[in-house]
């Protein structure tokens, strides 16, 4: 842990900006019975509830379930049983024993909600239970409303949602999702961090953030993949090749947008030291495929095979790499030799000629992530790159793209060779059909042809409020 | 509401004597385990659980199940589908989640317990909880420990457990019970009251808690069988006929074991208001039967018919009204006119010549409650009460009584008849029993012949520390 950069980190923690929202009520429960309220947006905050009786003195503790639900589906579901394989312990479900009443119960923990239900799950055959209001204190770093962009109602409506998705993951750090898992990782901090440029400018979250992953860094400069900051900061002890790597183009972004030297300097030996521990993951010039789960992100999907996507990361953020220290004057001779390698054996290795396509791992599969990366890396030139994305496009039984940080990485490397058009149209029908849908924030999960889809085994442990969602309004701001 | 009256109850709020009892610990639990703690006695009072982390860092909350069980039989018991009548509500069981490990979880709530169990609900794949201390601040009103009695083992067995019983009910007022009700009962206060007086002493407890029935009768004066101090003073809205009436003796023994005459003064008019009162229960001179569920206490036993046993407490109560105006000098010849009349009244009506017993009710039941209420009014002289309670003892059919309150009556109408061997033989067998069977305190409700008999449909509701089954310690200093 390096201290002085997590002084810097806590010196720019933000304050949070506090609203507000009351639902006045004068709804009574006997036992068993339930109420839903819709506080019409999605928030994150702690509640109150202002609680009443009716009926003969309260002669039993009332027994009350608080359940808070980010979309309507999951109001009613049950989680009695859930038994995925995310912890239970995520679903934002409290039971609480009211001694006596009337009260006001605050309580204590931040939730990400629309909906509240609450149920009297026992009172007594002789009173019942009044909710007279509820109160959210919601909180967010975000600095203020960013105008809404867009041509069209949809692509508005898909920008609304985008920056209410980074408004709610805004806090003391970009978090992941307010829900889950409430903290900082480092895929979905450079996602934020581009679009935060061009829509809240809370610049100084990103390099409160920087500084977050540098000061977490191991004694051999390896980034976590994540980093916990309650009770007190420490770094996950997940390290993935590309989300370590991706500390690079992260920095490069925030030079680019602030213009900051004086962080950049600081921060690129670490950076660099990145791209020299991805070369343990080498063998020669090519990255060692592994069966350690985990081990590179890409996108949330088991079946795909990382190997050529890893690969083709490491030059994306060598090449960031370069960018930096010129930038800041740094000598990069050595980068740009690996660089010229890395490419050649990717090429030589993953690229099927016949297919015109990249293929991944022992069993040479095809995926759109591996395609999508190698894009991003510009191994090829722009009108090869346009080329390629075509084929992909019509190839049969290319692994597909699950989450929206892939299809973000798909729509990047679409707009790089040009094809706006396509990348245009992804938007309005991943991102689009979301909106359609209902979502107040952007999924972590989504599958057009499959929209009860969780990897976790049951909804209710999904994050409906998710950063690395948020990039429609990067996109709608900067290409369209 | 009497405001002078609250004013002086306010007044005597006692000081509540704090314990610290803490368990070290170095427990490891991973998803889906518990351990068990053990206090090693009966307590009541708040707890704090020191909560660590073992493994990756926390990245999911704790959902952490804490039950807190009297008796070890409450342990393990699954209340997931309690459905009793009274409310679950009760059970002494907290689902809570811990966003941030480490974390000295306090809970808010006061609890009665011995065990506590604490269960990882749900973690994560990736870190382990740590029990590392629990602390509880126990808490209680009894001024000191008193000094046990006793000839036998077992009669000190017996009466350490009854001065336990007491002590824990013994808070800002006296409570019927530490888990359930946690308040004042006008019945149960009666009996904690004499077994005080020759025990803990804290005679100002008592006057508190007459003050507190006194300033909630309503405006007729009518006292409630039950007074709620949280969060505000506040009479229940259940009238007993019984339980009304039982403010005179408990005035008497108070003036009795005090000589606080201007208490009993100031008293006087409202205690005697409650026998004017009772009238309206009368046609002429014979309590009126009722099927209202609850209309008048005696015991736990719905099969139980009340008319008799009611008579007989208002011959009781008017008596004791008779000695407190001869004790204040007041002029009382009316009650001893109507106490004639309503015992002559009750041996013409009641009085089964054939069967030298009393029954009651339409179906002429015949019941140990109404034949005790019957000796404690001292309707018929000493012999003859001891007559009638060898032919009860071997009368085929008498409703049985079923809780320690009822065996109170019982083993006090026995002594006052000469019958201490049989009134011992009681307590041995009855509350010996409990003692035999492990408990730390006594129970609200015993059965020796079903010890897992519970009228609320799950033992899960039942309370194992209850004030009205203290008296073990009233008897053994003041008869044996």
């Amino acid at each position: 842990m390096n201290k002085k950069f997590l002084l810097k980190a806590a010196a720019l923690m933000p304050d949070l900006t506090h609203q507000k929202v009351t639902l006045q009520d004068n709804k009574v429960l006997d036992q068993g019975e339930s109420v839903v309220y819709d506080f019409g947006d999605h928030y994150v905050g702690t509640v109150t509830i202002d609680f009443g009786w009716a009926g003969s003195p309260q002669d039993a503790p009332a027994l009350v379930k608080i359940k808070f639900s980010e979309i309507a589906y999951e109001v009613d579901e049950d989680t009695t049983d859930y038994n995925g394989w995310i912890s239970k312990g995520w679903i934002q479900e409290e039971l609480i024993h009211i001694d006596a009443l009337p009260c006001k119960l605050k309580l204590k923990r931040r939730y990400a909600f629309r909906y509240v239900k609450i149920e009297a799950v026992a009172l007594s055959q002789k009173y019942s239970l009044i909710i007279n209001k509820l109160t959210a204190d919601t909180v967010t770093s975000a600095p203020e409303f960013v105008p809404v962009v867009g041509n069209t109602p949809l692509e508005k409506k898909i920008d609304k949602i985008a920056l209410r998705t980074m408004r709610e993951c805004m806090q003391y750090e970009f978090e992941d999702g307010p829900k889950r898992d409430r903290r900082l990782w480092l895929g979905d901090l450079r996602l934020q961090a581009i679009t935060n440029y061009c829509t809240y400018k809370h610049n100084d979250l990103v390099k409160r953030c920087l500084y977050l992953f540098a000061g977490t860094a191991d004694k051999n400069g390896n980034i976590s993949a994540c980093v916990f900051t309650k009770p007190k900061v420490l770094p996950d002890d997940t390290y993935m090749f590309d989300y370590s790597l991706l500390f690079i183009p992260t920095l490069l972004d925030y030079l680019n947008a602030t213009g900051d030297k004086q962080t950049a300097t600081e921060l690129l030996p670490l950076a660099l030291k990145q791209l020299e521990l991805a070369k343990a993951q080498f063998d020669g010039d090519i990255v060692r495929d592994s069966d350690k789960l985990g081990w590179c992100f890409l996108d949330w999907n088991l079946a795909l095979n990382k190997q050529c996507g890893a690969q083709a990361v490491y030059i994306y953020c060598a090449k960031a790499a370069v960018k930096l220290c010129e930038r800041l004057d740094k000598d990069c001779k050595a980068i740009k030799l690996d660089i010229e390698a890395k490419t050649k054996a990717a090429i030589d290795t993953f690229y099927d000629k016949q297919k015109g396509l990249f293929v991944s791992g022992a069993d040479k599969q095809v995926s759109y992530a591996a395609n999508i990366w190698m894009c991003l890396a510009h191994v090829f030139g722009e009108k090869e790159r346009a080329e390629l994305l075509d084929r992909l496009k019509y190839y049969d039984g290319a692994v597909k793209l699950v989450t929206p940080y892939a299809y973000h990485h798909y729509i990047q490397a679409l707009v790089e060779c040009r094809k706006s058009i396509d990348a245009h149209d992804i938007i309005l029908s991943y991102w689009g059909k979301m909106a359609e849908l209902g979502a107040d924030t952007f999924y972590e999960l989504f599958n057009p042809e499959n929209p009860d889809e969780s990897p976790y085994g049951s909804r209710a442990a999904n994050s409906y409020c998710h950063a690395w969602s948020c990039t429609p309004s990067y996109f709608l701001r900067k290409y369209f």
